[in-house]
């Protein structure tokens, strides 16, 4: 019986043409299960990993807008309580669909915190932009108001004791809201909640976790966990949670049905099966995009080479069967 | 090895006399979780459930405040949400001063739903009051806005299809503003994760399940989960909860040290033990409030008379290790 870890895209649970009400998500999410399902009948044991990119987003909006009522909470903490929020959605549903197919297996969410490591050079020069944008008056106004610091030079020191990271950057070069926060996307480590979601997947549980990359924790000298503001890869930190469970399969579900070469192009060529030298060859002559592809390919790189797992999966929602069977998707294997 | 299921008040995580900055609920999560940290060290196998008032009002009135920009989440979501937040809290607080005790010892909190009947009187006549007070002329534009009903006349029918209860009722007799928004509070049958709780409890995973009385659903005649606005008294949900892990011991802490009799007049008087059926007795003389005590004693009861629980205690955070030596509290046996 082999382990596959899934990694469900952003649009897995709302579309960007979408508000993302309630109605919505539980729609998006409903279609995104029902292929899980198909794995969970084929015999595969399952564990789901989910970006929270939307949500986050909407609830420090609507923390933004309650300031004055009621306290904001940190980026640590809307991370869990997305994680609660989504992983509900999914093992809810997830269940009535073992139900209606009169299958009785468990499913449970097991809220996860992401252990990055204090020295990660993200933290000195952060490079993910979250929530609004801001006209230049605006992000001075930040400034005064909260003490973030506008535009620090890369390795300026801007991390307070707390890691709480408050940067506003200049991230459109034009526009009329150019700013926006920025924060450290560090690089995850380990899930601290490994040990739990290992017994959980043992006994035969389909586990969600790891929510939206993770509720991102440094360790101090003492190994006491910390909660900063930041952002991990949902993706990257899929693949340690992969490493975790001891997955055979990694399957990263996204917009795109596989990884191509020179993508965007008329010269685009799909990638049906590449082995991780490939893929690194592929990376270095700059196929896969940063923001997007790259840490993707990234980190079914590592969970080949780190996690020691037979393979891993690029593909979309749709196609997930055919990726499996090598008919879609892109498959990298050692 | 004896498995005890601590319930922990409202108090704490958010005192009455704060305003719920990160900063405090973090300070009271700690001082709670050095009391539970004890029973641990005493080899006791610790389940801890919560409540959510404050952190669940609290996102309501942001939902509220953002309601034009983003689409606010029903109580079922929002109840998800806390679960996460706080959540994260105690699991990394416990964590924590478990490594600081050298002890290694998982921990992990699982988002549970909390299964209600469909025929719950409840739902006909809903009793729990959430969120902001209005005036007359708020409430009725709420009414006309959203389409609640005002003061329905118990038994009316006025939950729709979805199972979401849209009532204001006019909540004190007097005041500039009575009226309140009134939700379903429904008797809890058994937490929707029990099976996956018992394999972590059973493995001596630490485990937070069920809080805020957990996220509440029904089953429809198929068994399909539906999440429905309302919430669970947390006090009962803990003795589904101590239920289905089969724990010995129920222990309730709240913000008084024990239940008494003729609380709160000059003739009050500590009750250090009672037996279910003295606790009928005084229950039925009517010396435990509706709204506080009167949920906790019936709790006990049912663990004791359903749960076949060896013994049940009410007391105060700083009280826990007296009580359970007998020497404090309100301890309730067969």
């Amino acid at each position: 019986m082999e382990t596959i870890v899934v990694a469900l895209g952003g649009n897995a649970i709302k579309q960007a043409d979408e508000i993302g009400t309630n109605e919505e998500q539980f729609k998006n999410v409903g279609i995104a299960c029902e292929s899980i399902f198909k794995l969970i009948k084929e015999g595969y044991k399952v564990v789901i990993t989910h970006g929270n990119g939307p949500q986050s987003g909407n609830l420090m909006v609507q923390q933004d807008l309650g300031t004055d009522v009621v306290p904001p909470m940190p980026m640590d903490v809307v991370g869990a309580m997305t994680q609660g929020q989504i992983g509900y959605m999914i093992q809810r549903t997830l269940q009535n669909i073992l139900k209606k197919n009169n299958l009785d297996m468990p499913v449970a969410t097991v809220v996860t915190q992401v252990v990055v490591s204090k020295d990660d050079p993200d933290f000195k020069d952060p490079s993910k932009p979250v929530g609004n944008f801001f006209t230049e008056e605006e992000a001075k106004k930040i400034v005064f108001e909260k003490g973030y610091i506008l535009d620090p030079k890369p390795g300026q020191e801007h991390i307070d004791k707390k890691m709480k990271g408050h940067v506003i950057k200049k991230v459109k070069p034009t526009a009329n809201k150019p700013y926006r926060r920025v924060v450290p996307s560090p690089d995850p480590v380990r899930p601290a909640e490994a040990s739990a979601i290992k017994k959980l997947v043992d006994s035969q549980v389909i586990v969600i976790a790891s929510g939206g990359g993770g509720i991102p924790v440094v360790e101090d000298r003492n190994g006491i966990l910390i909660g900063i503001d930041g952002v991990i890869d949902k993706d990257k930190a899929g693949e340690r949670l992969a490493e975790a469970v001891k997955a055979d399969i990694f399957l990263v579900l996204t917009d795109v049905d596989a990884a191509y070469l020179n993508y965007g192009t008329s010269e685009q060529k799909q990638v049906r099966k590449m082995t991780v030298a490939e893929a690194k060859n592929y990376m270095k002559e700059g196929h896969f995009l940063a923001g997007s592809m790259g840490p993707k390919v990234l980190a079914c790189i590592r969970f080949i080479e780190e996690a020691k797992g037979k393979r891993a999966i690029i593909t979309s929602l749709d196609k997930t069967e055919d990726a499996l069977n090598g008919n879609a998707g892109t498959t990298i294997t050692p």
